[in-house]
């Protein structure tokens, strides 16, 4: 048999086994998801005529508060049973011991292995740490995700990552786990701070620079009225759907055709190479997307200062990550735990720096030799642009 | 784009993300594995020409006492920087903190993600346990599978599964994740004592009697025989290489088309419905394959009391079993934790029994209809066969 269509083939006495896993799972985009009319979410556990199944809902702190009730009438309404099972919510959910707690939850109910569902409803870390329990429970259940937040909706909760943290290490342990579904509901933003909207501003001003100048344009012109409302009340047409489809159609285009990272120089890696070990050593800690915000400025830096981007663009990134309310300067991003950083990215990408920069804003490349003392004339370069107000932008949060 | 070539398609304000994963790796049967003239093991490891990598060696207990010499010659000789890293070994072993112990000495040594190997030498456990942690560590580091017990290089040695217990539930979470190669060399059977040979017989009795009654023939005819010397010092075109053959070629070719368990009617989990719940409830605990056996012997009752399995096979089968130094009876296989393993089994199976049955020997089918009385009825039959010299079979081991 040939090596694409797998097949076991015995040679003298070896055997060689291939075969290719079929994945797929469909991102949605839909408003009021929690209305009782709305059939979305009920399909999505299973429900068809005549069949009402169990579920496992996983919920983190905020959601349980702000949306619980309705949550309940729901699944109330479509006559689905749901075990209830909270995590406390962000970063430092990213634990083993969560993972386990809800595995626990799922031996509890006696959940079936493939046709009850577990729907995880919250920001990126429960989804990162439901995905990695319903991954590994008797080897994988089917799950759905449900991101509530901005940077679950365009990044965290469309791929197929899951994963925990591990001492200092960010993502250290975790699968690729995709979904069956990514039910994406902008109605949910109405209720996420002011802080947390940045957050998720961060990856999409990723996608923008990585690889679309016009999401960039975009960006600059409606920054200041990128607000909760505007995501929340966002008219077809208008700035902040038409932000949130690029971004996460850019996302989803660079996903697929790498979906478990064969290829290790992945553009989306952009404000990933020094921002995974320096997040969680940040006090106090920085959210992900601030981390990513302060690796990008000093990305932006790495390229202006080598000449692959002119002063103006340099300008103009920074200056978006600040009008998007985002830190670009960070104690913790010193020159020694850069250097100390890139250690880990090299090991995380097998033994090559292969950091994603920008030459020229919409575009992206790799580079394989960067120096400490490019590291630290990047820094200098960074905390000119940021200025004395830096401190204010942070405090302001 | 269409399903099968993978790919992202936006329809109105969805997308649909399509791919598949190539998975694929070889099982090699090879002698003098560690002998430092033998370059498979090196080459596993990623030695080529003029390049000798690191690699993080997890071994259990008896393979560090009664093999740790000869491996740590073999990689001085290839000049292979080895972390060497044990784990005690045995289903105790099949637990997290074992997992979160092997991904801390891949952190400690700095693990290329990609071009430095896991390379586990022991029993099933510790293969289980090692391929979880590689799976899991940066989602994914590759690794090598040497499996030196019997029932390790027939099954738990050979397939994709990793996983550990919680509870009392077997492999309650796990994965599906592929090593790069499985190295089988019968010279280690050497070592291995009498009571962990049969263990391994049991899953060779599985396979005959599933799906190939000339290895059922071969069985009968040598498994007097079929002592840790007979596989180790194994000629080309004897009984025991030919078991060894068939036995994991069997295995392999019921493995390929199922990888990752889309279908859960599988053959090879005959004697897998209800030993996942009793194995670790016997006091002392059943290795995997006496529970097998036991749970085999249910199960041709069970065939035999609905007339599916005439009473001349039922009662070769049982002998085989029995002879072969296995128990086919048990205290904890009770009516009532029959009854109890085989709602989990259900759970496992999706909401159907899915029990597979041999309507003759060399063939297998599914009944999803057994009642408690019919598991009662088989206990009886077994007890029965089995005689009152059951209790100086599980002495005498």
């Amino acid at each position: 048999m040939s090596a694409n269509s797998g097949g076991t083939a015995k040679i003298g006495t070896d055997w060689r086994v291939r075969a290719r896993q079929p994945v797929g799972y469909d991102v949605r985009v839909l408003n009021g998801l929690l209305s009782p009319s709305n059939p979305a979410l009920a399909e999505a556990c299973g429900t068809a005529p005549g069949r009402s199944p169990r579920c496992l809902l996983i919920v983190d702190d905020s959601v349980d508060v702000l949306h619980g009730d309705r949550l309940r009438a729901y699944f109330e309404a479509w006559s689905i049973d749901v075990e209830w099972h909270v995590v406390p919510g962000g970063e430092q959910s990213k634990n083993l011991d969560e993972v386990v707690a809800i595995t626990e939850a799922m031996t509890g109910m006696g959940i079936l292995r493939r046709s009850e569902k577990v729907v995880a409803v919250g920001g990126g870390a429960v989804l990162d740490v439901a995905g990695m329990a319903a991954g590994l429970y008797r080897r994988g259940v089917p799950y759905v995700r449900v991101p509530t937040t901005l940077i679950g909706q365009v990044d965290a909760g469309i791929g197929v990552k899951t994963g925990i943290n591990h001492g200092t290490h960010k993502n250290r342990l975790g699968s690729y786990y995709a979904p069956e579904v990514a039910l994406i509901d902008p109605e949910f933003l109405r209720t996420v701070p002011k802080r947390h909207i940045a957050n998720g501003l961060a990856e999409i001003v990723k996608m923008a620079l990585i690889k679309d100048a016009a999401l960039f344009d975009l960006l600059e012109l409606a920054v200041h009225d990128l607000d909760a409302a505007a995501f929340a009340d966002g008219e077809p047409g208008g700035p902040a759907v038409e932000i949130m489809s690029r971004a996460i159609g850019g996302m989803l285009d660079e996903l697929e055709p790498n979906l478990w990272e064969e290829v290790l120089e992945r553009s989306v890696d952009y404000g990933h190479t020094f921002s995974p070990s320096l997040e969680l050593r940040a006090d106090p800690p920085l959210l992900h997307g601030e981390a990513v915000a302060v690796d990008m400025a000093v990305c932006v830096a790495l390229a202006h200062n080598r000449g692959m981007l002119g002063t103006a663009d340099a300008d103009r990134a920074i200056g978006l990550l600040r009008a998007a309310g985002l830190p670009v300067t960070d104690p913790v991003f010193t020159t020694d735990l850069l250097v100390e950083a890139l250690r880990d990215a090299v090991k995380h990408r097998d033994g090559e720096q292969r950091i994603p920069l920008t030459d020229g804003i919409g575009s992206a490349t790799f580079v394989h030799d960067i120096t400490r003392e490019e590291l630290g004339e990047a820094l200098r370069f960074v905390r000119e642009r940021a200025g004395s107000d830096t401190v204010l932008v942070r405090a302001a949060r």
